[in-house]
C-alpha cells in the first residue's frame, strides 16, 4: 500500500502529509524545498511534523522565521514543540518571536520538558472538565471542541477543584447519562495515570501491557497536564526499537537509509574507530603468541572459529537482554537468575559445540592435541560469551547508560580477546607437554 | 511502575491480568499452575492471554478440556483464538467441541486467518450499522452494547446493504445529529481500510504513519470484518521488532530471558552449527595459505583486525537496511540508490581506517609492506562490508524470506572470508615482490 502511495499521483496538496514527508524525503534538498514552498500552508507544516526530524531540520533551515512562525502557529502546541528543537537558535529565537502569543507561550512550556520523558511526548488536545460540572454541561463543552482533530476523542477527564485527576468518562457514557447528573456521579474514579517525567520507554510499556487508547500525564501533585496517545507509544516503541539496533552496533540511534552520506560518516566513523581499538587489543593477543604461531602455523586456522562462534553466541544472549530490559519483561533484580540460565547454557552449547570442533581439528590436521586445545578453548569462549552477553547490558544500565549503547562491539571485544588467550593459552601448555 | 507493581502486594485476583502474568512468568511451572487454578475463572482466562505465548502453552497443558473451555467461552473470540493454537491437537479439539457453539464457530472462522495478518489480529468488537438507519437507531444500538470493553469505542463502522464499509461516523457527532437524521448523510465518507490479507507489519506501518486510533479490516469485497485498534498494532510493532532482532543473530524470534533453559537449547544450537559451518569457511580460507603465515607470522595479528573491522562496518549497514526496510521507510527499488550510498561510504571508511591500520602495521611491526598490505586489505574488506550489509537483506526480501533472517550470520561470513582472503592473498603478492 505505501508503495503505491509513493507513486507519482495525486497533487502533493491532496495527499496525507506523512505521504509528501515520505516523497520529500527522498529528494534532493533544494528540490524538497521548492516543492514545500509550493504547499499549502497549513499541508507544509504538517509534512514537517511527519517528516523524519533531520529531513524537518533541513528543510527549515531554508525557511524565512516570520513564514515558518505562521506555519508553526497552525499546528498542535506539542507538534510545533516537536520542531522548534530542530532550528539553529538564531532562527529559533526569531520563530518564537514572530509566533501568536498564546501559542508561543504554550511552547516555551512544553519545550521544559525533556524530550524522552511523558511530558515530551503528551498533547494538550483532550477534554478535562470539573467534577461538580453537569452531564449538559459535559455535553456542551465537547460540542464547542469542534476541532476535526478532536474526533477521535473517546474520553473526557475529570479534575478538582486543584486541577488534580479524579476520574474519567467515556463519552458513550455520557450520552445515555441524566442531563442534569453531575459528572462526579457517573465518571469512572479508577483512572491510572502517568508521571509526567516517567521515561517515553516506561510509557510506551504501560500502553503495550493494559492496551491503553489514550493515558493521562500528571505532575508530582496529580495535576492533569495532557494525554499521551496510543499512536504516539507506537511511534515510541519504533524509536526505541531503531535506536536499541543501532546502538549495539554503533550507530547514532538515528540514521535513516536516506541520510545524507556526510552526516553519516562522521557518525558512524568515531564508533568504528573504537572498535578498531578493541580489534587491535584482539590482534595484539595474537601478537603475544607469534612465536607459537609460527612453530605451530595450523593454529591460526582455529582462530577464526574460536572468535567468530563466541561472538555469535554471545549476541544471542545479548540481544534477548538488551530487548526484554527495553521491553520491561527483564530487571535488573532479575540478573543473577538469567546470568545463571545463560551460563548454563553456555555450559552445554560449548560442550556440543566444543566436541565438534574438537573432533574437526583432530580429523583435519590429524592432530589430537590440536582437538583437545580447540575444543576446550571454544567451551570455555562460549561460558565467557554467556557471562559477558548478561553483564554487558546490565553492566551499563548499572551506570545508568542505555543497556544497548555499543554493546556489541564491547561484546565481541571479549569474545576475541577471551577465545584467543583461551585457545593460543592453551596451545602453549599442550606445546610444553608435547614437549616442543 | 512495572517494578512496584511485581513486588508481592494486592492477591492475585485483584491485580491487573498483565501484572499476574509477570508473575507467573518468573515462577516454577508447577507453583504457577497452583496459582493460576486459584483464580476465578475470568481473571485466570485472561492471564491467559496477557502471557507470554509459550507460558500460556505450559500452563494450559495441565488444564482439563472441560474448564479450559469455560475459560475460552468468557473471553472475545479473537483472544481466545490467540489461545487455541498453542494447545496440542488432541486438547484442542477436546476444547472446541466442550465450547459454546457459537463461540467454537467464530473461533474457527477467526482460525483461517494467518497469525501474521490483519485477520489475525483483527477483534470483531466494533459497532457497525447500516447505512440507512436513523441517528435514534444508532445510539439504541451503541447503548446496547454495554459491555465494558467498549468503553473505549470512538468511532461506529457504517455499511451498505452488502455490509461492504461505506463510512465511518465518530460517537461524538452522533450525539449532536438530529435524531431522525439517516446515519449515512452524517458520516464521514472516506474511511481508510486495510485488507484481510494484509500483513501485519504493514498494519502497524499504518498506524504510526498515519496515526489512527483504530483501523477496519476488509475482505476482497470491501465487506466490513473487523477492527485493529492501535494498542493492537503497537504489540505487533513490538513483537516485529524484537523478531528481526532475534532472526538477524540466529535466535528463533520468540525467545525471552526467562523462556526454560532447554527449550533455549534447542532454538540456539542449530543457528549455531550453522554459524560453525561458516567461521569453518573462514578458517579454510586461512588454511590455504597456513605457509604464508609459517613464514609471516606477523599476518596472524591482522586476522582479527581486518574481519572484525569489516563485521563491525557491515553490521551497521546492515542494521539500518533491516530496521527501514521493516518500518517501510526502504522498499527494494530504493535498493541502488542505498547501495551507492554504502558503498561510498565503505569508501570512505576504507580509506581512513585502512589508512590507519595500515600506519599501524608499518610501526608496530617496522614492515612498510605489511601496512601496505594490511590497509588495501581493510579498504577492500570494507567495501565487502558495505556491499554485503545492503545485499543480504535485499537479496533475502527477494526471496520473499525475512530480510533479518540469520543476516548477521551472513554478513559476519563474508568480511570473515573476503576480509582474510583479501589479505592474505594480498600477502602473497607482497612476499613474491619481495622476493621471499
Amino acid at each position: 500500500m505505501n508503495e503505491e502511495r509513493a507513486n507519482p499521483g495525486p497533487p502533493p496538496s491532496a495527499m496525507h502529509p506523512a505521504d509528501v514527508a515520505d516523497r520529500l524525503e527522498r529528494l534532493p534538498l533544494e528540490e524538497a524545498e521548492r516543492h514545500l514552498h509550493e504547499l499549502p500552508p497549513e499541508q507544509a507544516a504538517r509534512v514537517l511534523v511527519e517528516a523524519a526530524p533531520e529531513v524537518a531540520a533541513d528543510l527549515m533551515e531554508g525557511v524565512e522565521p516570520e513564514r515558518l512562525a505562521a506555519w508553526l502557529a497552525i499546528l498542535p502546541a506539542e507538534q510545533a514543540t516537536d520542531l522548534v528543537p530542530l532550528l539553529e537558535p538564531l532562527q529559533r529565537r526569531q520563530v518564537l518571536e514572530a509566533l501568536p502569543g498564546e501559542q508561543a507561550r504554550h511552547i516555551r512550556e512544553l519545550l521544559q520538558y525533556p524530550p524522552d520523558t511523558a511530558g515530551g511526548i503528551m498533547s494538550e488536545n483532550l477534554i478535562a472538565l470539573r467534577a461538580d460540572r453537569t452531564v449538559a454541561e459535559a455535553l456542551e463543552e465537547i460540542r464547542h471542541r469542534a476541532r476535526a482533530a478532536q474526533a477521535d476523542i473517546a474520553y473526557i477527564y475529570v479534575t478538582d477543584a486543584a486541577r488534580r485527576l479524579v476520574g474519567v468518562l467515556p463519552v458513550r457514557e455520557l450520552v445515555f447519562a441524566p442531563p442534569n447528573r453531575r459528572v462526579e456521579d457517573v465518571m469512572i474514579r479508577s483512572v491510572k495515570a502517568v508521571p509526567v517525567d516517567a521515561d517515553r520507554e516506561t510509557v510506551a510499556q504501560e500502553f503495550e501491557k493494559y492496551h491503553y487508547l489514550g493515558l493521562p500525564v500528571v505532575d508530582a501533585q496529580g495535576r492533569l497536564l495532557g494525554l499521551v496517545k496510543a499512536s504516539d507509544a507506537l511511534h515510541i516503541a519504533q524509536t526505541e526499537a531503531t535506536e536499541d539496533m543501532q546502538l549495539m552496533v554503533g550507530l547514532s540511534g538515528e540514521e535513516r537509509a536516506f541520510t545524507p552520506w556526510t552526516r553519516s560518516l562522521g557518525r558512524r566513523l568515531p564508533w568504528l574507530y573504537v572498535n578498531l581499538l578493541t580489534a587491535f587489543a584482539a590482534g595484539a593477543v595474537v601478537g603475544l603468541f607469534e612465536d607459537t604461531i609460527q612453530r605451530w602455523s595450523a593454529l591460526a586456522i582455529f582462530l577464526p572459529v574460536i572468535a567468530g562462534q563466541g561472538g555469535n553466541a554471545g549476541m544471542q544472549t545479548l540481544t534477548i537482554v538488551v530487548r526484554d530490559l527495553a521491553l520491561g519483561e527483564l530487571s535488573l533484580k532479575d540478573g543473577k537468575r538469567v546470568l545463571a540460565k545463560e551460563l548454563l547454557l553456555g555450559l552445554c552449547n560449548g560442550l556440543v559445540i566444543g566436541l565438534t570442533v574438537g573432533l574437526v581439528g583432530w580429523l583435519w590436521k590429524g592432530s589430537p592435541e590440536l582437538g583437545l586445545v580447540a575444543g576446550a578453548a571454544m567451551l570455555l569462549n562460549l561460558l565467557a560469551a554467556a557471562f559477558s552477553g548478561v553483564a554487558i547490558p546490565l553492566g551499563l544500565k548499572l551506570l545508568r547508560l542505555d543497556p544497548a549503547l555499543a554493546s556489541s562491539i564491547l561484546l565481541t571485544t571479549v569474545t576475541d580477546v577471551a577465545g584467543f588467550f583461551f585457545f593460543l593459552g592453551l596451545a602453549v601448555l599442550a606445546m610444553r607437554s608435547m614437549g616442543l
